[in-house]
């Protein structure tokens, strides 16, 4: 009995180390090489493990670059998240400026690999799907945000918060691949003021 | 000399003729297809001509559909250079106003094809620069009249024109995206209304 336990933990470690192994491989072949023109068998090759072993652990490139991409996707949708019941008009405008300076500093701090998301983004259709559930997440949560501070009377009613919200997510999103593709004119910091100040100005009384 | 002007008249007519049943044909295929998977050889076939003389009028099937598309790309050029010279906040709501529907519409009126382009976005660097180049255009027109306003008294100049500008685009640009793509969560009026008061009550004065 003790033999045959060791034997099947071996093969489980054996696996974990493989996996790994290939999810590094995966990470060094696309930082190289962006992901259009990165391959399986590049990423074998470099993992030393065969088409069939790797194929036990992921689908393909796309399964590899998601699984490479959820550290990164779980913060997104923590920042989703904040906790949002502000008192007054600045306090909401500061909830809101660390949201959006959080949210273009996670970008900033993986930005090569949301390059290489960005890229996969126009060629996969389960990397875009992840993406959208993300701006979901977002725009769901920034909907309820804006419904919160129109029922404590602390921003406009006359405007409706599901039309609001997709265009302030879009605004900080659109940042964000600026920032990803190192094309952003200012500082993160002063980008999430002014957002922040255009958004609180226009939205809160 | 007169058979040898008729001869010239007559090539350069047929030569005409194959550029516009090639467009025609792309048009077809791009709209059945996609851009991916629309491929040269269902085009010429559908245009009756061949490989030789499909090149001699397009470099490949970017060409053809940056062509294809050239009328629309030249309606938002011209949306992006709408005069702006407003003499108060009310003023300037209503031009603005007037160019986010415009814009908003311009992508509802050619709906598939600009989902044939949003596709060839991430596919094509010819076509994601003929992007850029209308993004840039845009967001120099913003910073244009952002500061022509602050220098008029009409907006706050705590905030810098540079910084605003793509931040409002990107608005824009991504709500239109999902005008494309069928997604929008209210009327194009609606919509316009929204970012317009956002916007004009976030900086104007």
């Amino acid at each position: 009995m003790q033999n045959s336990k060791q034997l099947v933990d071996g093969r489980h470690l054996r696996s974990i180390q493989t996996r790994l192994k290939l999810l590094e491989a995966a990470r060094t072949i696309f930082l190289e090489e962006g992901f259009n023109k990165a391959t399986i068998s590049q990423i074998i090759k470099l993992a030393k493990t065969g088409y069939g072993t790797a194929y036990v652990h992921f689908t393909g490139k796309d399964d590899l670059l998601i699984v490479l991409i959820e550290d990164v996707m779980a913060q997104f949708f923590e920042i989703a998240q904040t906790p949002f019941f502000p008192r007054s008009k600045e306090e909401a405008r500061g909830i809101i400026y660390n949201q959006v300076l959080t949210f273009l500093k996670l970008a900033e701090s993986n930005r090569q690999m949301m390059q290489v998301f960005s890229e996969a983004m126009g060629l996969s259709p389960a990397i875009k799907t992840k993406w959208e559930e993300i701006r979901q997440k977002f725009i769901e949560g920034i909907t309820r945000d804006i419904q919160y501070s129109q029922e404590q009377g602390l921003a406009r009613t006359d405007l409706k918060a599901e039309v609001v919200a997709p265009g302030w997510f879009y605004s900080n999103e659109m940042y964000q691949w600026s920032i990803v593709s190192n094309e952003h004119p200012a500082s993160l910091e002063e980008i999430a003021q002014t957002l922040t100040a255009m958004y609180t100005d226009g939205l809160y009384l």
